[in-house]
């Protein structure tokens, strides 16, 4: 059984020794770059571990979890041009690095690559069908950024739009990398739709996750600065739920900290005040215990003995239960 | 045999019947109206009219046809957000009926859609093997796009470099949509690679008439302004041969020119002057007839009956001679 330790360790080996040059250079570069900006790797290394314990060969595994990593490293190039932002991983973002156009034109290639690394697999039988996979989750995590963007002009966003939202632009993705490895390993089926519900409903506890840990994180140990999401007024659930439950002195004064009336600090302070009068930490926790749970509860229906799938039960609490 | 008028109705309809629509709305508008824009329907139909010689079935070909000019139009959105431009076929580009992230994002979705059609074709072993050749001109395809920005700023471009330009740009996408339509015939390998390089030779021919009509179309009837290329310094074969060719006073004229020292008007009359004293225009058209020629030789090595071939050899000439 392949850890999720050892399952990042592969990928790594498996990305150092990846080539990804070419001509012209200025399409090429920002791949290897992007590539090699590090990172959790935790798409790529759940397709290994889902393969794994389907006992997938492990070349093919390779390859599949590689075109997901080179994926979303494509799709982090063009949200950096969209948000930008100019660090990724407290380095230069292609964008910023190079420039627009070729961030534009080598996000495009970084695409292309991606599907390159799908169609070494074989069968074409498994081919067409991991693409087909592939090529779905592709969209929608398309339609999560675009929805994404317009909530931070549309005035009316519901909880269950949020969740729609990071479900299409975060969960898929991880979803798809853990149905691809079973897929890969000749997983039945249903097993193959268990796995990806159990990435699908994990993926949105893990959001979740970091909006709370964004407002409450443990300053000292979080790498960025705490409250970020509350001073971009961006809305996340604490937010969004906080709207749902405010009286209205509470609204009247999230309003003003939306509207600018409060220095960063001092807005940080006064939502975060408000979110805790209102148990926003507590509903946080429990909306991402109700994901988690049905995470597990749909990894548990996958036909392997218990001991098999440990050590994907391992680092779902890891990352569940990293900081809170 | 299917002639190119017919082959063009019949994409014309497909594309009609298409429906692209989706949520967001902001991600899926601007590829129906992409696709609504019109143009030549060139690559499309060329796949129609490879197939209909091989005998291929007709559905499949259509839908590799929809994906070869989804992944066209996915190119010329993200183009026009490149080179700024506020126009395609007379009308609004998407970065400027919506906005620079739209045209990125909902680019990136054409992409998708356009693997989704080759994702239509079956046997698995067919829609592997042509979504190989796909993608790999995919990336060239980019290729082509990164040299011609980079020639924008680039001191010594050699004809060579210009070739393997247009090559990449243009041609290949042509070269691609014939030998994806014979492949669907079930052509054999060596017939689809002779398509190909028909393909590729009247490309490269094609682009070498427009850097001409470009500057030597009858103004009455070329439909945009006589001269763009050369009011813009584009590096185009008629200035790469004329910098080859100049004289000392002609390159001091030439590069004047170039710096701006003169009116739009004046510089494409002095231009043109010192083209047509380089005979430029007459080297440029025994040029296109070399490829265009070579591409005529490929295409007679492809073994069937001349009269199969005839519509292809049709089309290439009268796109090859409409205004030369």
């Amino acid at each position: 059984m392949l850890s999720f330790k050892q399952a990042y360790q592969e990928v790594e080996e498996f990305i150092a020794a990846a080539d990804f040059s070419g001509n012209p250079a200025e399409l090429y570069d920002p791949i290897t770059y992007s590539m090699n900006l590090g990172g959790k790797r935790l798409r790529p290394a759940l397709l290994l571990m889902a393969a794994d314990i389907f006992e997938a060969e492990k070349p093919a595994a390779l390859n599949a979890a590689l075109g997901i990593e080179v994926f979303h490293n494509f799709t982090l190039v063009h949200d950096d041009i969209m948000d930008e932002a100019p660090l990724r991983r407290g380095k230069d973002t292609v964008y910023k690095k190079w420039n627009r156009d070729i961030a534009i034109l080598s996000g495009d290639v970084m695409f292309v690559k991606a599907i390159d690394f799908f169609l070494k697999l074989h069968p074409a039988q498994q081919l067409a069908d991991v693409l087909r996979v592939f090529n779905k989750t592709a969209a929608e995590v398309c339609d999560g950024q675009q929805m994404d963007m317009n909530f931070e002009t549309q005035q009316e966003v519901s909880i269950a739009d949020y969740i729609q939202m990071i479900e299409l632009k975060t969960a898929v993705l991880l979803a798809a990398a853990l149905k691809i490895g079973a897929m890969i390993g000749g997983a039945s089926d249903e097993d193959a739709n268990h796995i990806y519900e159990f990435g699908r409903f994990i993926g949105i506890a893990f959001q979740l996750q970091d909006d709370y840990l964004d407002a409450y994180a443990n300053p000292d140990t979080f790498g960025k600065i705490v409250g970020g999401d509350i001073i971009a007024n961006k809305k996340t659930y604490l937010l969004l739920e906080a709207f749902n439950l405010a009286n209205t002195s509470q609204l009247a004064e999230l309003n003003d900290c939306i509207n600018g009336k409060f220095e960063d600090e001092e807005k940080v302070k006064r939502v975060k005040s408000i979110y805790n009068q209102l148990t926003i930490p507590e509903l946080s926790k429990q909306k991402m215990k109700t994901y988690f749970d049905q995470g597990m509860a749909s990894l548990a229906k996958v036909s392997l003995p218990q001991e098999k799938k440990q050590a994907l039960v391992d680092i779902a609490e890891e990352l569940m239960y990293r900081a809170v």
